[in-house]
């Protein structure tokens, strides 16, 4: 199974898809779309919208695992970042993958093993999941892959080797 | 000039287009595309997608008004309403729609001739200035066409002929 874990932004959007069998992890890939900010809001929205199509274009995967909104976030905030949410879950539905969402905690605790845990032990928590050589970069990515690994092992004894 | 003026909801988004000389305003069409509120969030999204990129598809425009958030809302309503609102703004971006945000007192201003106006008179100059037979309905629909026509008086003076 493919997962494209997502954390959305409309100044950057952190993608990781890795493919599991609910044991072993491969990192495919991960990176961020990152939005010019002197262009119009319409325009950036599409490169984020553009960025994860053609991720997934090429790389078509199951499952998009997104962080849900459970904090609280001011008004301002929000807004923005539900534009940008909206775009990535449109992106979803478009190419038929199936959404799951996860609080920061319940990322933390899957990726760490505890729910306080600092951004930095996520990080390199996602590293040595993945075996990868440091920690992804840039930030958004690693988030991204957090959540991808959440959804993996909370997959755990369903069916996730198709 | 082809207008197509948006009044965004993750329940119902609104749309109304009209064609304007600046002077003379015809309706091309309007309605509200209506969310199935069992099916998942990302599936209600992709109905706003596919309902106004069709809209676009049969009639293509020039530009998209759609109501700026300039009121307070809370955070809830605020994450909700960005997504459907990202999800029309990159439907506008990858039609080439250009984007114009006007705030509620603007456009009351332009369709009544005063900010505080009642939704109803809203709609009943709706209907008058477009010569229609009733008020448009659903009450989205006739809030998209208001935004179409505030920015059709706001062109006056700029060459919308074209």
């Amino acid at each position: 199974m493919r997962i494209l874990g997502v954390d959305p932004g409309s100044r950057a959007t952190g993608y990781g898809m890795i493919e599991t069998d609910g044991m072993r992890h491969r990192t495919i890939l991960f990176g961020a779309v990152t939005t010019s900010a002197r262009r119009p809001f319409h325009q950036r929205l599409l490169e984020i919208f553009e960025g994860l199509d053609t991720v997934l274009r090429r790389h078509p995967a199951d499952v998009m695992a997104i962080e849900g909104v459970f904090h609280s976030v001011n008004v301002q905030a929000a807004l923005k970042l539900g534009h940008a949410r909206g775009v990535a879950l449109v992106v979803a539905a478009l190419r038929g993958l199936d959404v799951r969402e996860y609080s920061p905690l319940e990322i933390k605790n899957a990726v760490v093993g505890f729910g306080r845990a600092e951004k930095i032990q996520v990080q390199t928590m996602v590293q040595l999941i993945l075996g990868l050589p440091e920690i992804p970069s840039p930030d958004h990515a690693a988030d991204a892959l957090a959540v991808a690994i959440c959804h993996a092992h909370r997959m755990k004894g369903e069916d996730v080797r198709r």
